[in-house]
């Protein structure tokens, strides 16, 4: 049984403490096989990933089989059928909408004191998705990654995904395809993101490398990082939902369980102003439980991470959320809006109760990319700004030289910056000569 | 002496990719040791950073002494001359200035669907900036990573600064109070990021940590990361001019000694269309370095890792500093902004030769926190948008919800996530009633 708190208890305090300090996950140490494995792609290249690939996806490839063909792609994609196709599509479409609008202005001006500033965007070159094999290997996440990558004008956007004894996924092939996919490899783990990082003769080096993966995936983007730009380290994932009692139980009994269902280790929690309704949603997933194919999983989960936390109002949930800074939030309450300029810390916000966060995992169109583990403290979703960088622009005229100049010298004096303040000096010289 | 290349040398390419890949930094692994000290600190706090301190900085505290007193940070700055102060001012009105501008929209819209979409911006709660102590404590640095973070919103702004031997720079204290900043802690290395990230009964921990330092601190930030936000891991820095043959020798003399000066493993390189004009640039240094305090430091950087280019035309230019893709980009061309629009990979690009890199250093406005060893093919500078993050809007109507849900129904399936699915189907079962 999950937990079941209400803020007046006396003991509060402590169950909620430990319900966010509660470990969720186990990462195993693998910092040692991944930097092997790194070295051993940066000094023999394709004989490394041919021979790691054949080790870990029992996959006996030549070099040129890494890269799937133009013919394999199409061959995959026409084997899904329409329904699924039309779905991605649409998926694809309003995706795209909504992170059109995420691109930044291009800014220039020109200051009292006769400066010309501003600042110019510009899209990464070359970026990987490293997208998980198996059961984690979602045609969705393939669209949330390489659609914004592709609005913001990378040129080259390649993907990696393992395909474990030859199984392919061809969904993740056609979402690939829909989103705009240049490249597409059958490798995974530690050995795909040093291919990506570092090149190999069949792999050109990308700048920045986005994507979830196992603990091995995550240790091997810790490593190149620096080397090539990364997303966040994705941890388990986690819903809180604030809801009154004017809510149907079925409803939110399932969205806490979408999350659950993904993982063991993600966090369901519901925060409610109706005690008598917690008691219906928790009765909702013991039935739901018993007849959901992932009823084990999710049952884990909500057993030991779930919790039920009934507050005096709307106020005190939001304060307990931004604790929490949840990965998803949904807001099922009379006035949604209203309630989430009241929250400061959260991935992304479902307003009202004709929201589920499923919608958001699919087809609403903002990123399902989140930050995982309170990290929506200090990080945001993936967006078009993850594949784009600026270029700060400052223009002097003599009179802007003349105006700031001294105060330059003054301050690189103060940090013995000689030659900084020569190069001033030198200037203003000239200019009064 | 640095090379001097010619693109129309038959060996040029084998001489551009030595220039390229020279490894100017040797990072000690000391990734044990900083290992050790951030569990020291979480294990043991205040205690464990009044031991690390005595150990590092030779300076024996009381817990209390750890923050400064607002009546010592008084006192440091009081000791400040006026036109240090006046300096400081300037500089971080005009930093003020540029960041103000950054700050981005929110926005709320309502799609043809009939599902309102967008997003919110707010600042991080709490930030920690880390200033290094000794000769590389620069009150510039102060400003530029803590004004962004007050202009961003953040509402508890720290800055940690070794004072080894119990030595203060006033300078830095005056710049921080200038900037806002709340609170001052006499630490550094790896102990000072450990309190930040984890916090001790004197320090409250922040939610992101930026600002530069040594090898301990680069290695304890990567280790923190995911725990808190972290800016990039800074290396040695690099300024790229190019120039044609219409400039002044000395002023980009001076300008590429301004890199030089900072540390034997930075990189200044000349690109130049007019040969004579770069050895008269070489001349000029090497008379300048003669003179220099730094010199001996910038005529080492300068001979191991400088370089001149000759290039036939402002084009090919263009296409060399985007393989350098360097931190700092002079223009000193006839049409600057023309050649900028041309680049794609730099930090920050100064227009023509009244802008000398040293301006930005200090009082241009844009930030000098830039992406150092070809980074900025994939980061950016620091500014606001570091201390924001993002969170995603989406609510559904009834009628959005029976436009998308069923995709949303099928990718759901096609991903094997039931629930998923079901909360859409509940959904619209019951609008359907």
């Amino acid at each position: 049984m999950p937990v079941f708190l209400d803020t007046s208890d006396a003991d509060f305090e402590l169950s909620f403490s430990q319900l966010l300090t509660a470990k969720r996950e186990d990462s195993p140490d693998v910092d040692d096989t991944v930097a092997a494995i790194i070295a051993d792609v940066r000094a023999r290249g394709d004989a490394a990933l041919v021979e790691l690939t054949a080790k870990f996806d029992r996959l006996e490839l030549e070099p040129s089989g890494l890269r799937f063909t133009p013919e394999e792609i199409e061959a995959h994609c026409a084997s899904v059928p329409a329904n699924e196709r039309a779905a991605l599509e649409i998926a694809a479409e309003r995706i795209r909408a909504y992170h059109v609008r995420q691109m930044p202005d291009n800014a220039l001006w020109t200051d009292p004191d006769g400066a010309t500033l501003g600042w110019r965007w510009g899209a990464v070159a070359a970026a990987g998705l490293y997208v998980p094999g198996g059961l984690a290997s979602y045609p969705s996440s393939v669209l949330m990654n390489a659609i914004p990558a592709k609005v913001a004008g990378v040129e080259r956007l390649c993907i990696t995904v393992p395909t474990p004894d030859g199984v392919v996924n061809p969904l993740v092939l056609l979402a690939a395809r829909i989103a705009g996919v240049d490249e597409i490899y059958r490798l995974g783990g530690a050995q795909a993101i040093a291919a990506l990082a570092y090149g190999t003769e069949t792999v050109a080096p990308v700048d920045k490398i986005t994507g979830p993966g196992n603990a091995f995936v995550a240790a091997a983007k810790r490593r190149v990082f620096g080397k090539v730009g990364i997303d966040m380290i994705a941890g388990p994932s986690e819903i809180l939902v604030i809801a009154d009692g004017d809510n149907d139980p079925e409803f939110v009994a399932l969205d806490l369980l979408s999350q659950a269902e993904h993982d063991e280790s993600a966090q369901s929690i519901l925060v409610t102003t109706d005690a008598a309704f917690g008691k219906a949603v928790c009765a909702e997933i013991d039935r739901l439980l018993t007849e959901l194919d992932r009823g084990p999983i999710a049952g884990a989960s909500w057993r030991d991470y779930g919790a039920v936390i009934v507050v005096r109002d709307l106020d005190e949930a939001a304060l307990l959320s931004d604790r929490v800074a949840p990965e998803h939030l949904e807001l099922c309450v009379a006035d949604p809006l209203a309630l989430s300029k009241k929250i400061r810390h959260a991935g992304a916000i479902f307003l009202g109760q004709w929201t589920p966060e499923a919608i958001g995992d699919y087809v609403g169109g903002p990123n399902h990319v989140l930050p995982t583990a309170r990290s929506a403290r200090f990080s945001s979703g993936l967006s078009v700004l993850d594949f784009l960088k600026r270029t700060t622009l400052a223009q002097m005229t003599p009179q802007a030289l003349r105006a700031i100049g001294p105060a330059a010298e003054t301050l690189a004096a103060s940090e013995s910056l000689q030659a900084h303040g020569l190069s001033v000096t030198a200037r203003l010289r000239k200019l009064n000569d």
